[in-house]
């Protein structure tokens, strides 16, 4: 039997006990804390009425992300970037993956000339922070979204479909989803995914350090990735339909 | 009647609610969610074995202190350091003070050739931020060294004293305690005052643009800040009272 | 007939002109100009006898790439990264891909404690400039071992296998291999993929900014990047055949 | 005696040789040094037909201050802050201190949409030096405004009422004013007071890394700031009496 | 004789072997790779239609420098200045050098309200790389220049006079032209010198760290300078005759 | 008659006012202020007992330079460069070629494994301040090297003969010495001079901006150089002749 395989005693295919808390700080227009297990992130939307210089004039919106991480939201500290002087590469990349992830489910057209600023802020760390940061900052987008058509700033929404992510690997040579860090550390290769609400993909990003891996892997990886992101939207509607 | 004089509904000499939440996040040493009303704060205490460069081979401890704000922590959403490349004036300032302050309760030669990291992070602001940073951070640090005395890392307790902080101002004339942000923006006069739990002042920090305050009011708001760290401090002791 | 869909003239499976010309400049341990039709990189491999910290006294060696693009290599003029005082996160997401997809064909123990950089610089860019940096750097980095063993600094060569890059992407509904710039911009979804000579997959990076790709065009652009991975690690071999 | 406590040999109440030189450079529309003892501090007032973004249109004026060290103003050689990259957590704290102080004895609506910046660089320091700036550059915004007035650039004199600042400790248990080197390092509390000429207090700083003070220590303290500010605000006004 | 003296054999008024390649990259409107020997750099001249702020509506055009050297140009591999997060004080210097340079052979007023940016990119160093820089620069500004005229953008053509430049030095007494890094490594004394092509110097750099040098060994350098200069201006416009 | 074509009125040939201040400051091992007219730069000397990495264990000292400008010490005032974040292009440039031009009369040898820092900060501004900086520094050397001998830290003196600079440059075709701000914005061109003692040079820096200089005028500029740095010497000796 696999089950015994994981580390966390989930089966391959099990997701993390996913939570999904709307409201949690009060200024912004969107204020969402996302669990994924004990990863926990806290993604706020704020919206500004200006957009950056290569729109201006042109009648679109614009979303982009920011990451962040809390010094001990890990097992050992990490400087603060900010003290440091500069943002790693890995935010970077993780930023630019989150604002291009979250852009796919966007009519820019339909928000106007209007930036929608998502922060990813990592409180506390277990593996999977870049896939619980998209999933939940796309609930706080919609926050923002219904915030501005409800005071009559826009007419349709802007939010065309949903997207969620979430990560899958190879442990001991069997596929598993929604890797935890001890899973993670452990995994020769893994994979973060992400997709929208008609089973399309937004992004793979797909890395083996150790074992590269074969076409098959790959299949049934996408396969389990799929099949995750549906329980993932799920519960953003679910806990969208709340009040 | 005086209650009526404030936003916030308080009588001139009343705390906010004060919350003071332990283990908020599980890998830090010290873990602590404080809250002044809707100002809440996590403070993080790590634990490293090492020591500046200044200090080595001393036989003494540090502590420091690093604080910032999440970007939407505030009303309108502010810049994030990591991304501008550098902490402002006013973060470091407020750093810069908190490790002060907290140094002010430690005896370092009892913490041995160890750095303590206080990282206050802002997750919601509302006023006085830099007094709940302190407050809260003093018991993130009382759960480090007590975790360290039951490893057997260290023989006697480092901490010797609490310490607490609290802001005071002229609000229309009338000394008022624990500003709330409307509260300090009306403000002409303000001042944070840190204190030890045997009255002594550690740190006082007044600040007029506006209207130059008078000996008289001085002395007034010296004493309700006196009061309010009393308060603030039989309310850490309860907390760390619990298991 | 698909022939004429492609704004290049090339068939959608057709690679363009590769070229790998070897000891470019004379100073490197590797050095190897690429050409993926007007895309040109040089690519060059540095030895040097440390590692970084992290891997100190462990008996292994660390291979590590950097990226940059010079300010004219492309269409309009980009602020040199040195000036603006930071490499961007573009920058960082690509030098940190390279390094990857090296290390994945490398036994660092046969390599010892020793670095090997690997510096991709764009001279001319038109698309793909990752893909060639990563194929280039692997012939680069194959002349910098070779000259380690030759010298008799190592026993076995640290490369095992081969690895190799290619975009893919879809044009107007049909998947194309290698895409130009021109191709690239006007693509709504393309993908990096680095293969080894194996047919393993080492990193897969695939985007839809606009339409999210089915499950179906992702398996028939895999097959495609597949066979033009093999392609060029054929012309790698070839490459490094010669004396 | 308590005159033999301090190694200064003054009194507990006297002040260091206090010399203010006008017009000592002659580019800056105001320029002084000015000397506490051995503490010799440049401070020029620069007028800037300017104001920053955030009081355009709203015909306001703004007091800024930068503060600066040579490097070896000190017994030790410091790191050039230029050299370094960035102003240390100290000097931002100082100049915003210094501007803050300045601008509360300044009517801005009066000075029109100018900026004065006022710089502050220690040629030679030996503590006091914040304290120093302030009482300079009082002096040198005065000879600005001045300058100003006669150039029939504004009506009124901005400047209402004057600005001073001195330190007082504890040493050894006696409050001691005007604090050198020597006895700044030798005194576990010390305090920066700004006052006007009306008594009033503009900001007070205290600090007690070592003894926390005690209230009544407090008191004695602030009386002999008060005392100090009334002896440096004569001689500013017999300074700027000169021609 | 003194043939023997060089290391590189060459007599002590030869160049290296010159060449002057066009056309090198197609993005920019001038494009030349310089080689002197071993040393090449790739020289871009772009065409910007704006001006610095100081020079906006002047009717004058600007001409810029940026210098930059790969990573693994030279024997040992140099951090790269973009990952460093700033250009050393040499770059600083040698780019400033170089539009100094080029801005003296230019009309400004002629080029009209436009930059022309020459980027100097050192792909392989063996000494003199500032002066073939200058000496390539040159010919790409020419390149640009008359891409603007063929366009009809402007009339006359802003080039006045030609500007070429190389190093000349002491090889144990002897004065040597176009130093190679050897020879450049070996004497005490260098020095770089611009001209144009009426004789006239634009810029000359010499440095003494060891023998300081005597007025008849100057002369004797400025005249090996000039002719040096006059050869190299000879093939620049050899090379600007071709199509 | 040539004397009436200086702005400053003085013959073509003739120094301004030069005064030079040993024990300016009383931390640095020497500490000269220094005036060429209005131009007025502090030079201190700082020693430590370490050297550059580059230099360890090798036995030899080092000698390095830094150089600022007080940001009102010109007409206008100029950003911080400690609070741009940089230090500029010319500033680097000026502080290399003072250390190499005071590395040019030490042997380093006799210094041991020491560094001097020469900061060379500049309180007023009127041209030529590089200048002033470098015959001030070689002062301010001088009292940091017998600082050492009179201490035992070294036998014989490392300092190995002068260096002064002067700047020359052709006002209206004329040759003129030692160039005030106003004379210097009207030449066209102008040269910095370098030389020791002996009458070599050490460093020489011509540029030629506008009109490029001639043989026969780059000689009598030369002639004049060599003229004033003799005299800047023989000022230097009686400096230091005082007790």
């Amino acid at each position: 039997m696999t089950v015994s395989l994981r580390p966390s005693g989930r089966t391959p295919a099990q997701l993390r006990d996913i939570r999904i808390e709307r409201g949690y700080t009060r200024h912004a227009e969107g204020s969402v804390l996302i669990s994924f297990g004990d990863t926990r992130v806290l993604c706020t939307a704020s919206v500004d009425n200006k957009v950056p210089g290569f729109l201006r004039g042109k009648g679109e919106g614009w979303i982009t992300a920011e990451y962040g991480m809390l010094p001990r939201a890990t097992n050992t500290r990490n400087d603060r970037e900010a003290s440091r002087g500069k943002q790693g590469g890995r935010t970077l990349e993780i930023q630019r993956l989150i604002g291009r992830a979250l852009r796919a489910c966007v009519d820019r057209r339909a928000l106007g000339e209007r930036t929608i600023t998502l922060d990813c802020d990592v409180l506390q760390a277990d593996g999977g922070t870049r896939c619980a940061a998209i999933t939940g900052a796309y609930v706080a987008l919609c926050d923002a979204t219904a915030w501005l058509k409800k005071r009559g700033d826009i007419g349709r929404d802007p939010v065309v479909g949903a997207v969620a992510a979430v990560s899958v690997g190879l442990w001991q040579g069997v596929p598993v989803l929604d890797l935890d860090y001890r899973e993670d550390s452990a995994c020769d290769t893994d994979m973060n995914v992400v997709m929208n609400d008609g089973g399309g993909f937004i992004e793979i990003q797909g890395t083996a350090e150790g074992h590269a891996f074969r076409r098959d892997e790959l299949d049934r990886l996408l396969e389990l990735a799929g099949q995750g992101c549906n329980e993932l939207i799920a519960l953003q509607r679910a806990a969208l339909a709340q009040p």
